[in-house]
């Protein structure tokens, strides 16, 4: 029983202690690029008509412009995040 | 021991199975502006001289631009995120 109970703390430490397992909880970006080691995009203000909105949940499927991906996420999280918006007048 | 295995057994479900803690784990931004429902950020290209360098890691003290913090955090975390720039010719 003691080397039993010894087990179980040590799932529980390896569970819960937040230094022990950093990841993949920390991240932000599920699986837009991975194979990038740092997501960078450029745009031109030229290649924007009126306005463009920019994806800042990581969870479009038409990165790095917003498909609304960020209300399911939101709701489903309790998280708040929302696109950036580049208005042209 | 069969209890004990079985409170080892329930732990590590607790610990480990998505569905039973979703959150704060999906979330991807921990603290900015977090008593608006959904940060939206709409910029002017008239308030941008050259270029302007955007936060998506929600981790910048300079919000909505980008201050470096997400290096941090990708080495942290092991995620891959950085900014959006908006560039004018
Ligand atoms: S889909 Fe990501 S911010 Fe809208
Ligand atoms: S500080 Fe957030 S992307 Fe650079």
């Amino acid at each position: 029983p003691f080397a039993c109970l010894a087990g179980a703390t040590y799932v529980s430490y390896l569970a819960f202690c937040p230094k022990g397992r950093p990841s993949p909880c920390g991240k932000v970006n599920p699986k837009i690029l991975k194979n990038s080691p740092k997501v960078v995009d450029t745009i031109d203000v030229e290649d924007i008509n009126e306005k463009a909105v920019f994806c800042r949940c990581w969870r479009s499927k038409n990165w790095p412009y917003c498909d609304g991906s960020h209300g399911s996420h939101n709701t489903e999280t309790g998280d708040n995040v929302g696109p950036l918006i580049i208005k042209k007048e």
